[in-house]
């Protein structure tokens, strides 16, 4: 059997440059990404961008980064784009996978939002690429369809050199994601059998402290005031629930190959413990940094090196003091519903996405209340998430429109 | 190339049992490792066990482990000692050595104290075997003769199986420490090209908020009340001095090929951290354990695979807190002491951990006061530390008694 491409052997500045293919190059984590690779130009060559709708910023990535090829989702606006001359168009509904399966390409990072980004994750995984993903729906709605094949490529790599970092499914399917990247970390170089559980760290949100009462009032203004990191609405609204909290714990399953029962989550206000591994021997594994996603982007490139990064490091001396509690399920009920609707499977954890999204805009429409969040996220578990097989690309992309359907708008939880 | 046995590849209870020599089995150290070995009799089989005068335990340790050779520094007693049919009696100036380099040994664990146990551990790894040591003088003075020992093995095995456990140095040389281990499992799986710094923690001892008066006229009694370990004397007046963390900062130095400027210490009172290393992309992995010398010394036997131990894991939530301060060098004048004794070479490092036993036993025993213990180490490695050549054994016994000679007794720091 003959490796693909991207698990070429060697180290950092010895083997030929990675080819990267960036889909969703506009967005917050897309911009990042780039900064990340064009601050190391002798170890990444960009030879894809695709986004959505931002024909202006996609032009002046290309012109800076230079790709072989690029795709817009809005393809009226694609032919117009100024573009570099040796820069092909891609168009059509299957421009991302298309970019995510090239030749050329060795890894894919997927920064676009949604269960339909599982489509070019699973082409990209099927034509033996290294997906380094940031959309959720990836492993929380396809966990099942996304984790056989990762583990397939490592073993592949491990039946021919044991050992090597690309034998792990974690070289293949890896997580931008402050905490999943964190326990990456901690995971390297240890067998899975050593592990006893996984700590997922939560700041707490901008609620930590809040009575029933207050959270009951909280307004969009105040959600979206998040402690320690500043994000897009979305996700700051899921920390201020622990919705986000609850997604990772289902991320962590699939990623990891972890029970739920060995999952926890550990309230942390000053985020710098970005989450740990407890091993069966007693010891206990951290990841610390600050709170700049270019590190994880960073460490899902580079894997299995490291390069000097612009995120500078956590000063324990500085910060003085970390603080842990237990999380109050009660007053952030999303978290127990996130847990149960993954143990109920991938239904359950596609409605639990999909109504997440619906939930939180809502709520910033003013069209439910905060408490309304987790109603809505059970009632959607509830209704969507019974049957427990596995369903394919085609059947979570109709469950999303479904959730969507039943929740986005209508008597749902109106404001009381 | 052929590798020793005991780099024989495969996984916890898939290879056949370690083949363990223990010498120092009834010290602290020892104890607890006839503990750790006697809870994993799939894993471990002790061929040899070595003590210097308890006699009576090491009979009891033969009873229950059946080893094949004893050895007992009192000779005249060793002949009545009562063993197991089968176990041999091993006498003479060379017994160590002779245990250390059994052909049916893979693993030597050297509790022994004193510059004297460098003659075992440089057999043994000049004979292939793996060697776990908790000898402060093995690092501290001979890191110069240990290492490169290490790391020629740890080249044998990498040119074979790169990407091996046993193709790091570490590998060969394991530290039973809790700081050295943290640091240890923090680097698994991590090139040394990507390390920053390293950063020991240090619980700061009973006089971590003492006024310099009050040090002045700290008793032994006092300095004996570790706050988070429960030690042996002479370590835990060195916890209360910070000479334990000076003498800690020379060891990483050699085990981990760090320079100094990058080995940072930092203050942290509950002892949960047990140490960190920072990544040149910002990233810091931290260990943390609760204060159980059984979890250290049984990940340097089961390295790379973790087994259960009795150790109780970390409780984040119930430890609730964790904080973190700079070491005072004026007050605590040791770990300025130490780094400048290991920057200026063996002699001074050997010089500095023999002056270090002379300055506690003559501490406890009144003959010195707390804040001549520094003052102590100073003048001797002042007096002994001046050239920076490479000593060998012979050379670094010569010196260890020499440094006794001039500070044991006689008017140097006699009680003002």
């Amino acid at each position: 059997m003959s490796l693909p491409s991207s698990a070429e052997p060697g180290r950092a500045g010895e083997r030929p440059p990675r080819r990267v293919a960036l889909l969703g190059s506009t967005g917050s984590i897309g911009r990042q990404t780039v900064d990340v690779l064009a601050a190391h130009p002798d170890a990444f060559r960009v030879v894809a961008l695709a986004t959505g709708s931002n024909a202006g910023l996609l032009a002046d990535q290309a012109a800076r980064l230079r790709p072989a090829a690029v795709a817009l989702g809005d393809g009226s606006a694609l032919a117009g784009l100024d573009l570099p001359p040796d820069t092909q168009r891609i168009g059509g509904v299957d421009a991302l996978e298309t970019l995510a399966t090239r030749d050329d390409v060795d890894i894919v990072i997927v920064a676009t939002g949604g269960v339909v980004s599982l489509r070019p994750v699973l082409a990209a995984l099927r034509a033996g690429k290294v997906v380094a993903t940031a959309n959720k729906e990836t492993l929380v709605a396809g966990g099942h369809l996304v984790m056989p094949q990762a583990r397939a490529l490592a073993a592949g790599v491990a039946s021919l050199r044991p050992g090597d970092p690309y034998a792990s499914p974690l070289a293949w399917l890896r997580p931008i994601d402050s905490e999943h990247s964190a326990i990456w970390q901690c995971l390297v170089g240890e067998d899975m059998a050593g592990v006893a559980a996984l700590i997922l760290t939560a700041s707490g949100g901008p609620f930590l402290d809040a009575s029933p009462a207050e959270m009951a009032a909280v307004t969009p203004e105040q959600a979206l005031r998040h402690p320690t990191w500043t994000m897009g609405a979305k996700i700051t609204i899921d920390s201020a629930t622990l919705a986000n909290k609850g997604l990772e714990v289902i991320e962590a399953h699939w990623l990891y190959d972890v029970d739920y029962d060995a999952i926890e989550v550990v309230i942390h206000p000053q985020s710098v413990v970005h989450s740990a591994v407890r091993f069966v021997d007693g010891s206990l594994k951290a990841q610390l940094g600050t709170p700049d996603m270019r590190l994880p982007i960073q460490y899902a490139l580079t894997y299995p090196d490291r390069r000097p990064s612009p995120a500078a490091p956590p000063d324990l001396i500085a910060t003085g003091r970390l603080d842990f509690r237990a999380p109050d399920e009660d007053r952030f009920p999303a978290l127990r519903i996130a847990r149960d609707a993954g143990r109920r499977g991938p239904r359950a954890s596609a409605a639990l996405i999909a109504a997440d999204e619906v939930a939180v805009a809502r709520f910033l429409e003013g069209s439910l209340d905060f408490a309304g969040i987790p109603r809505l996220l059970e009632a959607a578990v509830d209704r969507f998430g019974a049957d427990g097989d596995a369903p394919d690309v085609d059947a979570l992309v109709a469950l999303d429109a479904d959730v969507r359907g039943v929740f986005a708008t209508g008597a749902f939880g109106a404001r009381s």
